[in-house]
């Protein structure tokens, strides 16, 4: 199995200061090759760990699979290499009976195709058309005061962070109550949210109606597009969003939270979930 | 042109107060189409602005271009759009006769086909096989001190983050002087590195010799791999990089700073640059 830190000899130098070198922990990088059915559909840059989820994750943000189900077996593959070895980087997908892999041709000239040009609006538009869920039907009512202590909860659960100070993380909420149902970190912060989805995909939880996705960094259109492809109505950031989140969040009816500090936030769409 | 910030009306919420509605600006986020000689490349999300830059750059890190006559010609495609209007996020970039074009599908499989398998030491040897400069050759020695201050300016150049305050900034330095010779921000720190770059090929500065990369993020093997198409001897970032990022600076002979902050940095790869 893929190791999530990795021990390297490093040399703290302070200006003024004698040189220390010592070993410190890194965040492991390294490429994953996520095939469905045989066939490559993408590379991805990943910490190593809950493979099998980012790749249950990355299906439902493409409109692959909704369902537990839907996932018949996921293996690595043991014969990548040349000399037979596992890297534990190439993982093979297969899909259950009735359900449709994806084209990768397909998939990539989507976007290009779309009625005015390659835009915003088109991104939006053509995501929208993917997702099967109603975002705007989620009654979800959040509490003002309960998601402001989201941010400390999701930093508290940051083991490699703390390791390493160098990972994104994003965790699902109970927004009625509170709990944390799931956390999980990587070097890019779309693998997290992947990770996050994939693990309630695996659990039969979508639509994750009356959940929150809480991330550590920006919320970016991508981002925005993972929450609803999950049913999840309510996407908050410790940071700031861009403008396409934002259209894109007022578009679906997803609640879009930015700047998630001490007891304060900006809400971006979808305000009136939000009370106290 | 295509607009940076996007005016948006938030509200703005403190726990136990009323909430402020007022318009706010947000970092804009709109997919850019790179096309070479009419064929689609890439779509990548980015800020507008500085795009011949970004798809400059981007064919430095992708090993087609090195010099700025490499370029024949650059247009945003006015046709892009079914009612013909000009979106500004279509670019088509003409290479000069000779200029051999990227081959997508050859691209794509690259990584895949490398003698281990899928692993991060194919993933580093692919890239070292790719690029033509040598950085162990560059005999640039960096005072720490000088070096500190490069964090200051990058945040004092970036205007747009300022005004939003979400979005990533990569900066070129001069490695003897301090002096600083360009600054870019995007929506992703990959654009802003290739608009660095970008910038650098077109004004024919490549190999980047005696210069520092400087990004306001964490230094991913993408990053590192980017400097060494472009030249640039020593990459220093905010924030943590990557193990893989740290293993392919000791294999290509690129200095890597972390943790770059106050008077203090960690030295991952390279150290012997670094003096006092």
């Amino acid at each position: 199995m893929g190791r999530i830190t990795a021990r390297r000899k490093i040399t703290r130098l302070t200006v003024g200061e004698s040189r220390i070198t010592r070993e410190d922990f890194l965040a492991v990088e390294e490429p994953l090759e996520m095939r469905v059915n045989g066939r490559s559909l993408a590379v991805t840059m990943r910490t190593p760990g809950n493979d099998f989820d980012l790749a249950a994750g990355f299906l439902v943000s493409e409109g692959i699979i909704t369902r537990g189900a839907h996932f018949s077996a996921a293996r690595y593959c043991a014969g990548a290499t040349v000399d037979g070895e596992n890297t534990y980087n190439v993982m093979d997908v297969t899909l259950a009976a009735g359900v449709a892999a994806p084209d990768p041709s397909l998939e990539r000239s989507f976007i290009t195709t779309s009625s005015c040009g390659l835009c915003g609006k088109a991104s939006i538009d053509a995501v929208r058309t993917k997702s099967i869920y109603d975002l705007t039907a989620d009654e979800l009512r959040l509490d003002a005061a309960l998601l402001t202590t989201f941010p400390h909860e999701l930093r508290a659960g940051q083991d490699v962070f703390h390791k390493t100070g160098g990972l994104h993380a994003a965790a699902l909420f109970d927004g009625a109550t509170g709990e944390l149902l799931v956390l999980r970190e990587d070097v890019g912060r779309h693998n997290a949210v992947d990770k996050v989805i994939g693990w309630a995909v695996k659990e039969d939880r979508l639509p994750l109606r009356g959940t929150v996705l809480m991330v550590s960094s920006r919320a970016s259109f991508e981002l925005a597009q993972k929450a609803l492809m999950a049913g999840i109505p309510v996407l908050a950031a410790v940071s700031a969003p861009s403008s396409l989140a934002a259209e894109f969040a007022t578009e679906v009816g997803l609640t879009l939270v930015g700047f998630l500090r001490g007891d304060s936030m900006v809400i971006y769409a979808g305000e009136e979930r939000i009370t106290e």
